[in-house]
């Protein structure tokens, strides 16, 4: 497959645990782990991609960096606002990030999710784990349709780096 | 048991999960959860007790708020240094700290605790869950000797709020 492939479209994995209340998500990219890197760090690309395309992000704060803080809302088309927030444990350039996450709809829960980057030769593998407390919590995210935006999410990930408008 | 009852030793339950990769750790303290707070979030007051006493404590940075980051080491009788570090996801006052929380001798390795202060009437109820990816993680976490550690830096949090040095 070539690194230049435009709309490409890479198969997202949701693989849940049976033995460990972990998502994980691997999904591969057509561009290197410089370029992926950004889209996931810098907030106006952040807002181009992350979610759903129905709804419209709004980025309150992205501090993508070690001990910076990040919070978002998504706006359905009734009005109704879905915001998320955490801090960033670390944040290690192309490399890693590990943050935590919280649904605003359910504020004493919190996951930890760790996003590492892999060099495939000018193309990125992305594998993203998610650690919850509980099996309930585990599955309560994966019911809560968590796929469907993860999935849209990436496919708009793709158009953004085909559209290279991710090179510095 | 009376709250004003000195130099008082509650028992530290540490349990393990067989199905859940955490940590769960229960104590209680002879003080209201103001006090036992202000000892868990006041850098001059986590420094008198965190950690064994023969370890002495540098605290780097200690900035316990929502987004907040620490950084502390502890210096062993030869001068070998373990340092730890995280961010705070969520504090709130009186009732629950989540933050994350690396050693730096393994700096791909974290864990996501809360802690939780109840208010048993003057006395508090500390509950800290720790959570880790895998069980190889968690159980390599309690074969680290964390429990000596843990008991020892809770006797001196019981001799500080004996002392009333926690008053505000």
């Amino acid at each position: 497959m070539s690194a230049t492939r435009t709309n490409s479209r890479n198969e997202t994995r949701i693989v849940v645990d049976p033995q460990l209340p972990t998502i994980e998500i691997i999904r591969e990219f057509e561009a290197p782990p410089e370029r992926v890197f950004r889209a996931y760090t810098e907030p106006d690309l952040v807002a181009q991609w992350l979610g759903p395309r129905r709804l419209p992000m709004r980025i309150d704060e992205y501090d993508a960096r070690t001990g910076g803080s990040y919070r978002y809302v998504h706006r359905d088309e009734d009005g109704t606002e879905y915001g998320f927030h955490g801090v960033f444990h670390e944040v290690r350039p192309h490399d890693r990030i590990v943050q935590t996450f919280t649904f605003d709809g359910v504020p004493d829960g919190v996951s930890l999710e760790t996003a590492v980057f892999e060099d495939l030769g000018g193309r990125t593998r992305v594998t993203t784990k998610s650690v919850l407390d509980s099996f309930e919590a585990r599955d309560g995210m994966v019911a809560s349709g968590m796929e469907t935006g993860v999935v849209a999410g990436y496919e708009r990930l793709d158009e953004l780096l085909d559209a290279g408008t991710t090179e510095s």
